[in-house]
């Protein structure tokens, strides 16, 4: 709680660090202004200065990303955000702040310590001159007056539909019509960038009816809104993946994207001289040329899956699938099925199967890392994305803000002690997992799930109760390596045979440059290296440490490819930043990418 | 502006009243609650205390109203809304106020003069124990834990969509799909009534989507809000019908509404005995027979075409249609169109004609009432429902029971000043069209456009452009009644005539209980008798002076009939207080009705 000689305080000490940096910036010293940064300290940037995803650490980091951008930059008007007064707490000065660039309009959050910023986020909003139009500039609607040969809504709508593609050429092709397409191809849109969003499916939102029929979303409502429109309040905490379908589709036609459904991208190539790609794609079984300026690779964080080669699966007689391809456990009610992998798609599958009144046994080849929902909310999330903290204030956008603030390199040391108190919490829990003979972990430096995800994008199950049925032996657990597969069953390194009349290989996904492979080649997707990560050298994650998320969201080093992807709060949130930075290329405004991220990992 | 001393002694008078007013009721005192009203006052209840929408006058009519309801509602806990303050201003203190029932918990707003009440504005919006789930009680989604034979969300609405109607039946048949029937539909959805929604066209939007091409809405957004789900901040003032279309069709599916399309009611009849309507649809083509216990009429508060019967109809050789048949302009370029009436169908349907190059002549019969959009905006609606109103706090929620506390018996007094604001600010429009021969009005007592609506709900038009038309003779006028028609022309009284290709009667439409005498049966529309107006003694509203819209949205003196209509706004609003009611009687919670309206009127 901040008491008003806190928040005198506080204010007194922003308002003296926001004139200084302002001063520093001005008169372009750059010196005075990295003095203004804690040695131990980090500024996140999000597109505002480095028209990239980058975070430097320390007055060293700061004077070189200011040497870089400063002149190209120009910010001025440093200010506490306007309805907003800093808070102070923990030793800790925190700020809401607005700027400008000479590009655009930015915001961020400010952390002080003694004076000096501990974490300074700086992200960029709007591009000036290409304001969307919102609110009080919405769009009227309806031209008053009387035109003769008007055209309507819906003749401008249906023209473009026919025309896009074909007459006309988009600026943007998005691959892959999921969350993270649809929300960045409906900012697109409201930024008036022509773009189209394929997707191989029959309707938007297939990509999750397609999916195992209990499943919904392991993130709660509150983490899962889409850009401009809001779930309404009575939407579920968890909502069913079908019912999150319906509302993409609704939202894809209310947003007027230019979604192709039954359409797939057959190959892709860039002309380094024209600036352009050549994109052959098959749109209802016809061939069809495209030729966007920029593609998006939004076909999925998870990447192509991981299928197993292990000797017999060609002439095993069951059914075998990845899960990714499980069709749900209606055919198999009564049949013995074995799940190879303890992940959160294998504890989904065996939960499905066993509800059916299927034999089920799960294959564990490594420890996973399990969470409560009900805990994983309360602890973890309910700070920032709960019904508690909208009452508090604290917004979606402000949450993901807030979030975007801690730096990745000490992230960890916030969400350690979170999983301290889970790990109390749910002690019973764990005990009878442990005692079934299940291998659990917290990660590698116990900083548990959203560490897991950022790194490596697996190794945990966000318990809805499958977990129990492993716990009480509904679920058999077997562990070891598969050795290989008979005709009729999966035969472990030990010798232990399981008999199956299906096997779902649960075992994940490759990296996202996987897509770039196949579309593109080979040789672009090394140029671009692997996707997703940190560089925390923890399992599936190598060093060196790269301190954002890698070709994330940003440029990547092959010009004019982009991937998008994540949850829907990424998809909602990171979605702004790469809007913005294609709208800028669009509208040549210059755009020179700081600490463009080198490429240490091909997969 | 209210000064800090003011709005104390508005709380002071504010919270003596009400603790007034509360020992009254709750010590039974009738006729002291009854003297802390001024003689000159309005109390008007939307279901909290009389299951009706009433309003009633003075001591008198409060002794009145609370004597045959005071034992049944047992109101208690009489207090400014939380987060409310109390305002003065202009002699008049307002105050936002909450309290309970018996059966449930309301909210309202209060207007004191010289510490009396001048008008109060008492409103249910949830019924105990019946709560919608929402917010902090919203559904999980999912179930936690782990069931054998689990069934989905999926599987739950597609059991649903096949037995409701068929195995089991709905408590509500909502005759009509439009924007009333959608609204209507997604509030009982929240408070678990069985309802189904029944329209004979293709899809829900189709209402929209089947008018003339360049209609846009004539309200604008802040008016507009459906319940639950609020138009997006980039979504258009005055929304293209098409895009408002695929909104409503969105919504339906969205809210999870048991919408059937293709369906048409062919007949209805109550039986008293059982208390069921038997109501013969054909679905799909396929005939039907449905028993609900709740009938709604949502088809239209326009009512069923008004179409002419002019000698020489049968004999001419051109295109006619009544303007709700309309099918646009485009078979018309270069035709000599003849359009009757000068209402707002005749004006949208002439501009769109000449737009597409028509030879277009409008036959005015009567005067009609004109203001321009952008006026109206400013002027009529601006304080209310604007983006201006929502950024001084006033949600659309607050506008509606603003607007819903003005007495119909003095809210002329409150209009006719903005009128004559619009009278000046736009003269020398008036004074074109004056010039150009055209009859206008501002209604009989110059209480505008809103007036006219509640009252007749026709004799207006919202010009967006076409008046000019008419003005500068582009469209060409002709003044007088129609006579007869020829093989090619339209004949007026004074002998003028008027050659053409094609003649739209934009006559107007009759009352709603037209719809009950083609479903239900002659007998029962005459008993219902008229729809819409107030009886406000003008044309075409006859009195005596009813206090409230006929027979929308309350009970009518046909038991389990009922009429829902009007447009956004009233969907939006009045949709909440008649879900409640058929709530209450779903529940069987007593409903017993005050007021119940007379009879007056046939038609």
């Amino acid at each position: 709680m901040t008491t008003t000689v806190q928040q005198t305080d506080a204010e007194a000490a922003v308002g003296t660090w926001l004139s200084d940096f302002d001063r520093a910036l001005t008169s372009g010293d750059i010196e005075a202004a990295a003095a203004l940064f804690a040695e131990d300290s980090y500024w996140r940037d999000l597109v505002a200065f480095t028209w990239n995803i980058t975070t430097v650490e320390g007055p060293a980091g700061v004077t070189d990303l200011l040497t870089q951008t400063l002149n190209g930059t120009r910010p001025t008007g440093w200010r506490v955000a306007a309805g907003e007064t800093p808070t102070r707490g923990d030793g800790v000065d925190e700020a809401w702040i607005d700027f400008e660039t000479n590009a655009g309009r930015g915001r961020g959050l400010l952390r002080l310590r003694d004076g000096k910023a501990w974490t300074l986020l700086t992200t960029l909003y709007e591009l000036t001159g290409y304001e969307e139009h919102s609110g009080p500039t919405r769009p009227i609607g309806t031209e008053h007056g009387i035109h003769q040969h008007r055209e309507t809504w819906l003749d401008r709508r249906q023209r473009e539909a026919k025309e896009l593609g074909y007459e006309t050429q988009p600026y943007v092709l998005i691959v892959g019509g999921g969350q993270g397409g649809i929300a960045l191809g409906a900012r697109l849109r409201q930024l008036g960038v022509p773009t189209i969003i394929i997707d191989k499916r029959s309707r938007p939102g297939d990509q999750w009816r397609s999916r195992y029929k209990s499943l919904c979303l392991h993130d709660p409502v509150w983490y899962d809104h889409l850009p401009y429109i809001k779930f309404p309040e009575n939407w579920p905490v968890f909502a069913p993946k079908d019912k999150i379908a319906d509302w993409l589709e609704s939202y894809t036609r209310i947003m007027e994207l230019n979604y192709w459904t039954h359409t797939e991208a057959k190959s892709a190539a860039f002309d380094e001289a024209t600036g352009e790609w050549t994109v052959h794609v098959e749109r209802d079984g016809q061939p069809l040329v495209l030729r966007p300026k920029q593609l998006i690779l939004a076909t999925g964080m998870s990447g192509r899956p991981s299928i197993p080669d292990f000797p017999g699966m060609d002439s095993f007689q069951g059914d075998q699938h990845h899960s990714s391809a499980h069709p749900g456990p209606d055919a198999y009610a009564g049949k013995k099925c074995v799940v190879i992998g303890s992940n959160n798609s294998a504890f989904d599958i065996c939960g499905a199967l066993w509800e059916n009144g299927a034999d089920v046994t799960m294959v564990q080849r490594s420890s996973t890392h399990i969470v409560r929902s009900d805990t994983l909310m309360d602890i973890g999330l309910g700070a920032l994305y709960s019904e508690q903290a909208v009452a508090n204030g604290v917004t979606t956008e402000k949450a993901d803000l807030i979030f975007a603030s801690l730096p990745y390199r000490i992230l960890h040391q916030f969400q350690i002690p979170l999983y301290d108190q889970m790990r109390e919490r749910d002690k019973d829990f764990y005990d009878r997992l442990e005692a079934a003979g299940f291998d659990h972990d917290w990660g590698e430096d116990g900083s548990g799930l959203f560490m897991k995800y950022l790194r490596r994008g697996s190794g945990y199950y966000i318990d809805v109760g499958a977990a129990d049925l492993v716990a009480n032996g509904d679920v058999k657990l077997a562990k070891g390596q598969v050795d290989h597969l008979t005709e009729h069953a999966v035969v472990l390194d030990d010798g232990t045979e399981l008999e199956a009349d299906l096997v779902v290989y649960a075992t994940g996904y490759g990296s996202m440059n996987g897509w770039a492979a196949e579309l593109i080649s080979q040789e672009v997707a090394d140029k671009v290296g692997k996707c997703w990560g940190l560089g925390s050298d923890t399992t599936k994650d190598p060093g060196p440490w790269e301190g954002e998320q890698r070709n994330m969201w940003k440029p990547t080093q092959q010009e004019a490819l982009w991937f998008h992807g994540g949850n829907l709060h990424q998809s909602r949130h990171y979605s702004l930043y790469l809007a913005l930075q294609l709208k800028a290329r669009m509208e040549k405004i210059p755009t020179p990418v700081y600490g463009l991220q080198e490429v240490h990992h091909l997969t």
